[in-house]
C-alpha cells in the first residue's frame, strides 16, 4: 500500500499514529543534523522531519539526496510540531520519518511548482502536466467538476435526461467552420464534428424525450479570437411543450442554484431587458450591470446649437464617469487618444467636467452654456465630481464605441468585481442580422429560431425589424447562455430556409431529416445552451477560460504539449483516398 | 402554458380539477356520440373523453378529426373513469375535454408507435426520432442516464474528479484505426480523434490529480463487427499511488453499487480468476459464470487407448451438458454439424450419453469401456441424464471451439438469464500477444501496461509467458472493463516501445511528451475503462448496445437518419488543401 493517509488530512488527533504517506517533494530544508521536507499531493502538504538523533542513518542519507518534485513514500510517526503553522490544515503535526523510498526521481522542473510560478504561459502550456500540479490550476479543474456535478444533479432532479448525441455527424450550412472527418469505410465521404447538437436535440423533442440536457463538446474550425477554443463545452438543453417563460424560469433556477451552491451568493429574480433596450442603455447586447454609467441619449439636448458634429450625428450619447473630474487635462487627452484607437474607432470625444461647486467645464464651451451642460448632466445622471464623456455618429457605431469606453472606465475604476454577480436576461433579439460581407440577412441565432407571433409577414417588408423568440443569459457582461423557441412546423421552417437563401435542394440535402421529422407530430419546443468554459471561469471569478481547461489549445489551435495537429502517414492518407494539395 | 400536468401523473385525488394536457395521440376510438383518445407523453398515457352530451360540438368535431401522432393540447375536467384500468397508473381517471387545439398534425407514421412495433430495424433507424417515442427505446435512454448519474455521483463521493480531456489530439501508433481531422489553420496537418484518453489520463496522474474519471466518447475507424460503433462511450478512470488491489476494490465497489442501485441486486465479493485459469476452465478470457459446464481436460484419461485422434491431440477436453442425454441421435448429429461450421471450426465431436441407469453410451465405444467413460464423467462432472461433448486438437483452438459450444448450449438451455448477474475479475493477463499477420508480439492491453515485477527479463527469452499487471472485469460473459497498472518510469517505457518495434524516433514523435513527463516525478499509477454502452445494455438485461444509444450508426458506420457521412463541398476541400484521389 502506497499510503495510509493523504497529505491533507493529518491533525493533532493523529499524534502517535504510524502512517505511510506518498507524494511530491515540494521543499527541502537540509540543516545536516536535521532535514525537513514538505510532502505534497492533491489534498495538501504535510511536513516530514528527519532528525539524526531519531532517524536511522540510512534514511537520513536518502532524505538528504531527494530533490524538488521527487516522488517519495515515507513511513513514520505523527508527532506534534514544534513551531506550529496555523496557515496549514496539517500545521499542528509533522511526521518523524523512519523509512523512505524514492518512487521516482525528477529533473529540475522548468518552472517552479508554486501558486505564483516563474513560468510564462508558453512554457506552462508545453509542460501542462507540471502546471496542473500547481494549486491554482488543479483547483480550477476540481472547481469545474463541482460545477458540472451541480448542473447534472439539478437538471436530473428536474426530470431532464442527459442523452448523448453523436459526434460524427454531417456538415451543415455553417459548414465553412465545420471540422470534417474523412471516412475510411465510406470512400470519399466525410463526417463533420458538431458545432452544436442543435438538430439532434430538436429530434429528441420530436421523439418525446420532453426534457433533454447534455454536457457536450462542440467544435468550430475558425480563426481563433483570443480566449476561444476549437473545441469547447456546452451545457445543452431542450424542452418540449414550453414557452419562452418556462425556459427562462428553469435556467434562471439553475443559475441561481449554482451561484448559491458554488459561490454562496443569493440572487433574487433576474432582471430582464429587451435587446433594443440593452443596446440603447448600454450599447451592448450583453451589458455588465454590476455598475452604472448608463448611456444618456443627448440628441434633443445638444442638437439645437451650432456644433455641427453633433447636429449631423445620428446619435449623440454620453456616460457619466464617477469621480472622473479628477482626471488631469493630460489624462483626458490620453482617454481621447484611447477612444480614437482603431480598436474603438471614435473620431473624437467631447467631455464635460462636473465641478464640485456645481459648475461645468466642457470641451465645447464655445457652443454650450451652463444650462445646456446641466441638461447633459441630468440626462447622463452625472453628479459633482464626475466626468461626462460624449461620443457621436452613426447609431450602431457610436453605441459600440461608447460601450467600449464604459467598460474601459469600469476596469480602471475597478467596478468589475469578480465576487459580485449580476445576471440579466436579454430578450426579444432580432431574428436576422445584416451581413456586410455577403450583403444579405442571415439568422442571428440560427435558422431554427422562431419569429415572434405575427412577425413572419414583416420578413418581406422590414426584415431587420423582425423580433425572435430568442434570449441570452448575461452574467457580468458575458453571454453565458443563449437560446430560442424553435420553429416546429415544416412550412415555417421551409419558408425560413428559403428566406435565408437555401435552395429547396440545399435545404433538403442538409436538413431533410429535420423537415421530415416535423411532418410526424413535432411538439412546440425550445431550449438553450450555456457555454460551460465561460460559465465556470466567471463563477470562479476569473477571466480566461483557458485556466479552466485541462489541456487547452493555443491561439493557432495547437496543443503545444503533444504537438498536434501534425502530419500523418502517406499510408493513412492513401487509405482515406486523400491527397494533400499544398505545394511543399 | 401548454400543460398543467403531464400525462402520467393524474390520479383519483385529482378528480374535479380542471387541467390542461399536451401530448401525442396514441389511439382514438370514435363511436360518433363519444370519442376516446389516449394522450401520450414521456411520462405516461391519460385517457381523454369527448361526449356529445357534455362536450361542445366544435370541440367534438375537432376531436373526431385528429389522427395518430397528432400533437394536441386539451383542457378539461378530471373525472372518475367508468371502466377503470388497473394496468395504467392513470387508469382511475379520464379527462372530460372542454377545449382542444391541434398543435401539430402528423402523417401516418411508417411504423406503429407501440412497445411491439411492426417496424423493421432499418426503418426504425431511418426514423429514429419516431422510434424514440416508443417506450422500450425511450426507457433505455432514461435508464442510461440513471446509470451515468449513479456512476458520476459514486465516483465523485470517492474523491474522483471528472476532467475533460481533448478530442482533437494526435494520431497514435494504433493510428491505422484513428479518425483524422484536417486542420484549416495548420495547413496539411491533422488532428486525430482519441481511441481513448489513455495518455492524457496518465498525464493527469503526473499532474497530481490523484483520482480522475471521465465519461467520454472514443472513436475507432475500423471495420465494424456486429454491435460495435465507430463512436462509443467509456467510463475512463485513473488513480495514482495505487496497486492493482486498490483499483479492483474501487471498481468492484462501483459495480456493486450500480447493481444495487439500478438493479436492486446484492452481490458479495467478486470472484477472481487468472487469465490462465479462465482459459483452462472456460476456454475464454471472459467466461460467463452464471452456469457451469466447466471444461474437463481429459488427456490423461483418454490417451491410453487406440483412439488416434485423441492420442495425437494437444488437448482433449469436454463439457457435460445438463440433461443433454434427451437429445435424439438426429439432434446430436445436428450438433456435430454445428461445431463443424466454419465459425466454430471443429473437425468433429465425440460424445457420451450418460444414461439414467448409470451406464454410458459413447460414439467411441470401440475404444473405451464403461470404466473409461465413468472417468470422463467424473472429470467433466457429468451426471445421469447429461451429455458429455468432447473436442480435441491444438490447445487454443480446442478451447475456443469448446467455449463456443458451451455458450451455444447455455443459450439453448436458457441458462443465460438477463436478470442474473455474475461479475468476475480476470487477472494476470499476458503482457504480449502474438500477431499472426505481422508475425510479431504486440501489447495485449496497450504499450503503457506494466509487466509483473521481475518479469521484464523474460521478454527476451519467453515473451509470451510475461504476465502483466492487467485485469478485466467480466459481467455475464462480457468484458465490461479492463485496465492495468501502468509503467511510470521513462526507462521501462522506452524499453517497452523498443520491444514493441518502435524506433526511438517513432517513440519520440508519438509519445515524446509522455516520456518527457515521466522524467519529472511521475507517480505509480493505474486505472481502467468501462465500456458504458455494453455495461448499460447488460444492466438493462439486453444484448444489443444499439438499443441503448440514441442515434446509433449501422454496420457500415452510417447514420441512415441524417445520411452521414456524405460528400463535402469542393470549396471546403480546397480550404483544407485536400483532394480526393478516388476515381469517380
Amino acid at each position: 500500500m502506497y499510503r495510509t493517509h493523504n497529505n491533507g488530512e493529518l491533525r493533532a488527533k493523529n499524534i502517535n499514529t504510524e502512517v505511510t504517506l506518498s507524494g511530491w517533494v515540494q521543499k527541502i530544508r537540509d540543516k545536516g543534523f536535521m532535514v525537513w521536507v514538505d510532502l505534497r499531493d492533491r489534498y495538501g502538504i504535510t511536513q516530514l522531519i528527519f532528525d539524526e538523533e531519531r532517524t536511522p542513518k540510512k534514511v537520513m542519507d536518502k532524505a538528504s539526496k531527494v530533490g524538488r518534485e521527487f516522488v517519495i513514500q515515507v513511513t513514520g510517526t505523527v508527532i506534534e510540531r514544534e513551531s506550529k503553522n496555523p496557515n496549514m490544515p496539517t500545521g499542528d503535526v509533522e511526521i518523524l520519518v523512519s523509512e523512505i523510498s524514492v518512487l521516482n526521481t525528477s529533473l529540475t522542473p522548468p518552472f517552479t511548482i508554486e501558486d505564483k510560478t516563474d513560468g510564462g504561459e508558453d512554457l506552462r502550456m508545453k509542460y501542462r502536466y507540471l502546471d496542473i500540479r500547481r494549486n491554482p490550476v488543479r483547483n480550477n479543474l476540481v472547481f469545474r467538476h463541482k460545477v458540472t456535478m451541480a448542473v447534472r444533479n439539478y437538471l436530473s432532479e428536474k426530470d431532464f435526461v442527459e442523452v448523448e448525441t453523436p459526434y460524427l455527424i454531417k456538415s451543415t450550412p455553417e459548414g465553412a467552420r465545420d471540422f470534417v472527418v474523412p471516412s475510411r469505410m465510406n470512400e470519399g465521404q466525410f463526417y463533420a464534428l458538431p458545432q452544436s447538437p442543435q438538430t439532434f436535440k430538436q429530434l429528441l423533442m420530436v421523439g418525446g424525450m420532453d426534457k433533454y440536457f447534455q454536457i457536450v463538446k462542440c467544435f468550430r474550425d475558425e480563426d481563433l479570437r483570443a480566449d476561444r477554443q476549437p473545441e469547447f463545452t456546452q451545457i445543452d438543453c431542450e424542452m418540449a411543450f414550453v414557452e419562452q417563460e418556462d425556459i427562462l424560469n428553469i435556467f434562471e433556477g439553475l443559475t441561481r442554484h449554482l451561484l448559491k451552491k458554488i459561490n454562496n451568493v443569493e440572487i433574487g429574480d433576474f432582471p430582464r431587458m429587451t435587446y433594443d433596450e440593452a443596446m440603447q442603455r448600454y450599447g451592448n447586447d450583453k451589458p455588465d450591470i454590476r455598475f452604472g454609467m448608463e448611456f444618456g441619449e443627448l440628441n434633443t439636448v445638444v442638437q439645437h446649437k451650432d456644433f455641427k458634429v453633433f447636429n449631423t450625428a445620428e446619435l449623440v450619447a454620453g456616460i457619466a464617469v464617477p469621480g472622473g473630474n479628477s482626471y488631469s487635462r493630460k489624462e483626458i487627452d490620453k482617454l481621447i487618444d484611447w477612444v480614437k484607437r482603431p480598436q474603438v474607432g471614435a473620431l473624437g470625444m467631447v467631455y464635460v467636467r462636473c465641478n464640485d461647486d456645481g459648475s461645468y467645464k466642457s470641451s465645447v464651451d464655445k457652443f454650450y452654456d451652463q444650462d445646456d451642460l446641466a441638461k447633459w448632466a441630468e440626462t447622463t445622471g452625472a453628479k459633482a465630481g464626475d466626468l461626462i464623456c460624449v461620443l457621436s455618429g452613426e447609431t450602431n457605431k457610436t453605441r459600440s464605441q461608447l460601450s467600449a469606453l464604459r467598460m474601459e472606465m469600469a476596469e480602471r475604476l475597478e467596478l468589475r468585481k469578480a465576487d459580485e454577480f449580476a445576471p440579466l436576461w436579454v430578450i426579444d433579439f432580432p431574428l436576422l442580422e445584416w451581413d456586410e460581407e455577403t450583403e444579405r440577412y442571415h439568422a442571428m441565432h440560427h435558422p431554427f429560431t422562431s419569429p415572434k407571433p405575427g412577425q413572419m409577414e414583416l420578413l418581406n417588408t422590414n426584415p431587420g425589424a423582425v423580433k425572435a423568440n430568442a434570449y441570452d443569459l448575461v452574467l457580468n457582461g458575458n453571454e453565458i447562455g443563449g437560446g430560442s423557441i424553435r420553429i416546429h412546423d415544416k412550412e415555417t421552417q421551409s419558408k425560413m430556409f428559403d428566406y435565408l437563401g437555401f435552395t429547396p435542394e440545399e435545404a433538403k440535402a442538409q436538413f431533410g431529416f429535420l423537415m421530415d421529422a416535423f411532418q410526424y407530430g413535432a411538439p412546440p419546443h425550445g431550449g438553450l445552451a450555456f457555454g460551460l468554459d465561460r460559465l465556470v471561469a466567471i463563477l470562479g471569478g476569473q477571466e480566461t477560460i483557458r485556466d479552466f481547461i485541462a489541456f487547452p489549445k493555443n491561439n493557432a489551435g495547437r496543443d503545444v504539449m503533444i504537438d498536434a495537429p501534425a502530419a500523418i502517414d502517406k499510408e493513412q492518407l492513401k487509405e482515406l483516398n486523400l491527397a494533400i494539395t499544398l505545394k511543399p
